[in-house]
């Protein structure tokens, strides 16, 4: 089987990493490349680091350039997916790495975002319960943000679990590159490099509400999340730090006992042994999350912290993973585990 | 008035910025320089940032050749401080960068450190209430850890005016400067940059008792602390996020109002002007603080980010700051306010 | 003695740094701060460092506001310098950090820059020969380029000995400030973090013909540069290797004894011992440069490493040193000599 | 086929780096891997980011743990690999990685490395002249060094073609993984990051006789280089300029013409488009060499810029590339020529 894929936003970062990922798909071709105001370049003065793909020149995006493909993989500004994908039409597989389609509240859509709802699709997120049945044979995909991924692969089992009380405190450190590519003076490095500097602080980041909605799921009951999000001096990588007040009776073996079990089977999702903490750079380019969990008695409260490279996991490849499943290939085909380091 | 220094431990990084400091200060002249396995080594090989001292040669930290100063700064390793302090007398001042006389609790100390608890000193972050009285005119100063100094300088002001319950959590992330020059695999380029990760989670770190125990006297209660930190890729700096919840009657504009009250007359903390964040970068080689303030509606949390540089602010800054209290020259003697940015 | 000091382009990192400096300065008193499209803001907002200035209003660059000043920086896009300088009187010290008064051919301006050639002005780098007396007093100053500093303190020794062959080859890395602030793509910290790429090959880089004036003056020939610039993963600094044939009669006593005699007298160079190489870490923030030679026999080359922090040495402080001079305040008044580091 | 392959020397940047490739790698099967100090722990605790190897053991390294393999890669301290492939008999594919079996030149060997020279084995640079029937069938490979590959790649053509005199000015920048994962004071982090630094200046790195090796072969005449090595604030990484006068005749044409010829068929060797440059951080993870060509008319000079990752072209996919001609497998396998940015 070969399918045929196009992406827009191919001059981006979310799309220049889904085209790492395709390359080294075996049942993929790479069809049509799309850009907005990049559209006439050459790839290759874009992504150099695409080297097949280096020749390739960007077309405009719209539905008739991305037409005739088997899947479509969409890197768009936020209110653009849903004109695109009702043109491509319900047979066309459309992954969409944005944000539209993740939020199932429009109310939280409309306060985070200040723009009408465009619908739910079904979450990009396999390993969490229920998601990967509801993704076997869609046609559409909600992409999750790179923050709810690393914290909601983070506390989930322990909120499914009963383990902690529905008060979530995130603090994440994430690579530069989650802020794109649109040049801004405060991503330069000349300011990024020796500085970490938080933003959208006290519940303002619009990945708030995708946390909340998958740990109240999870939990079965309205959770809070205090998140704080951070830039980091890194290019790629998202460092979470989870932490609820623990449930009467918990323990650190029960803690360990449930994340053993939540993730056992999971392809991407590696609990390290006792005694070895995550590192963003175990991960870098990897589709994998790394995780440990604590339990400090102290200040009775379960801990758990990931690890993933933002673009893959985070974004791209959790995009791959969730089309794997939408079209019955291997889950876990095209995907890098081993991580590029040092 | 002249004041004549010495520093022990000169070819660390503690040692090192208290030389960048005082060689500002303009009441000071630097005296004896000793190091352990670096004694007979010129500075220059060593600190090659230290210009005007590249041609001393660093003696062997012994009473003797600490003897004959108004001041001895210590920067040793944890536990040898309490016996060079002794044979250097009472009448000189002597300034502990180590964690030797933080804390005030033996049995702390003992669970921490593993071995006799050596004494308590007056404890050198005059920030906190009641600390710049004890700091004046005394001959003994233990300088805060790192952290302590970033996160209480976040929190003591929330709990002494009862905004806040008494369960923090915090995460930080600090340079590698605060894991010394002692070569060690995990810390070496190849592993740091394009990295982050934590360390001493769940309760595990050393300076986890220095913390509750500010909090806890700020608050007249006990306060917990949840602390993770994290190893980010930058040398200098330390970006905290400290959190609790909120007590009732607690909005923005109170919580702004109790902090900006705090640190009105204090030169070295600086509440940013609201929507403006700390930046670690902006203090770079700087005494200052930065410090910002949110009350997250949603999660009903007060959250201070706080910013410093942990070398200076974080540990030679906070020892010249003491040693000018304690020796009555003007506070900020020696201290920059501006960072070197970008 | 005060000197009040205006600074145009207040917002940028050269404004900055002159600003960082001259806030240390016992002499000077900061006057009006001017920027072209960030008229109106508060200079916190943009350079958070500056903390002293926190609360200044940028006015914006017209004769008018920086009228009445002692001196005046400008730090303009080129070709704004002549008009600006023109309007504020032959008694205001000037002086220019643009490119725009330091070429003595009018030919090699066109060349490289494409506009009318508007002047000559005394040339800040007043370790060349002749290059002090003719700041000493003067009205007008053309600070140099960040590379030219670095290469001319490096190979003006070598050619005024007559020790090298006219040809000389350079490679140097520079920190991204030297590309300035304004948000490119390229420049961005996703693009720079972990790579390293040239720019300008070929002889094209706007700093060739300050070079070659520069040495060729030196020398008492033309010496031609082969310049090839590179951009380096970090905010500051400049490495420079430079290297020529050496001529009959060279060996590495001879080349030595050049250097040491050269700079023997020099506030701001600094010969490092045999054995010891520079590095742009333990220059950070200061206006010192340190340089090494080395006599490759096999190759038969002279070779001369120098690094200089690009936006102090390079710029700003090279600024401030020429204003001390030309003002006859103490040379080295302001200036830190002592870098910030690790 | 499959061919079962050991790796000496596993828990280090070059033993990890290929055995990153040789997970991709569809005909070979991992077999034993050994370590000096750390024989006895877990991979997933010294290398984390190779998940799929995490719970292998490492065993000690001696010619009875690895035998029975078809090949065999050293990652040995030099000095250790003659004994070792001794041992492991003629049948065996032997790769090292290392320096022993690099030079002709008995005397060069025994000048840089003052032990006795150990012999010479075909050298895995297949890109030159000849090497590539050497390789095909072979026994023993000797993979190059890091810089060698970076500046023989750059050279050869201009050499081979008779457009460069015979003296070469190569500087280099490297990222830290080059000098290995023993812990030194000065591949701290806090020591890097920030800073740009020389080192083995003046014709003393080890690399040099191997460059002037490579670049006399192709040239028929000796060709002297002067090679000055720096270290970069990046983890991988190395951009090499290199430059030579040109011989009379020479223009850009005719320069370009020679490096397209010279690479048209070479899969890992990318001759960019005329205005664009190399960076490292495209080929980052990657085994290509990016390359680039410029005539500096002014200077006379041929010039040529080179990126490649030092861990992967530079040294394991090196290896991984002479293993497939030396079995006769397809040169690329288990080679990726995309590389992971930003």
């Amino acid at each position: 089987m070969t399918v045929r894929a196009a992406v827009a936003g191919a001059s981006g970062y979310a799309g220049g990493e889904v085209l790492r990922l395709l390359l080294q798909h075996p049942e993929v071709e790479i069809g049509v490349l799309t850009a907005g105001s990049n559209a006439g370049q050459r790839l290759g003065a874009l992504q150099p680091h695409l080297l097949p793909l280096a020749d390739r020149v960007l077309a405009a995006t719209t539905a008739e350039t991305l037409a005739g493909h088997d899947v479509v993989f969409l890197a768009l500004p936020h209110g653009q997916s849903a004109a695109v994908a009702e043109q491509l039409g319900e047979s066309v597989l459309v992954v969409d790495m944005g944000a539209d389609f993740r939020l199932a509240d429009a109310a939280d859509w409309e306060r985070f975002y200040g723009s009408p709802h465009a619908g739910t699709w079904p979450y990009g997120l396999p390993e969490l319960p229920g998601a990967r049945a509801a993704l076997e044979g869609s046609r559409r995909v909600a992409v999750p943000g790179c923050y709810p991924t690393a914290v909601s692969l983070a506390l989930a089992p322990a909120y499914a679990a009963g383990l902690a009380e529905p008060e979530a405190v995130v603090v994440a450190a994430s690579g530069t590159s989650g802020a794109g590519k649109a040049a801004k003076p405060h991503l330069l490095g000349s300011e990024v490099m020796g500085s970490m500097s938080p933003y959208g602080v006290g519940g303002l980041h619009r990945h708030t509400p995708e946390m909340i909605q998958n740990l109240s799921a999870a939990a079965g009951e309205r959770v809070t999340v205090s998140f704080t999000p951070t830039l980091a001096p890194m290019p790629r990588g998202i460092l979470a730090t989870s932490s609820a007040k623990a449930r009467p009776g918990v323990d650190a073996e029960r803690l360990r006992e449930v994340y053993e079990k939540a993730y056992a089977d999971e392809p991407f999702v590696h609990l390290l042994p006792e005694g070895q903490w995550p590192a963003t750079g175990a991960v870098y380019g990897s589709n994998t999350a790394q995780l440990q969990v604590a339990y400090d008695e102290a200040a009775g409260r379960v801990l758990v912290i990931s690890a993933i490279d933002n673009l893959t996991k985070g974004t791209a490849g959790g995009a791959v993973q969730s089309m794997n499943l939408a079209l019955g290939l291997p889950e876990t085909s095209g995907l890098p585990v081993t991580g590029v380091a040092p």
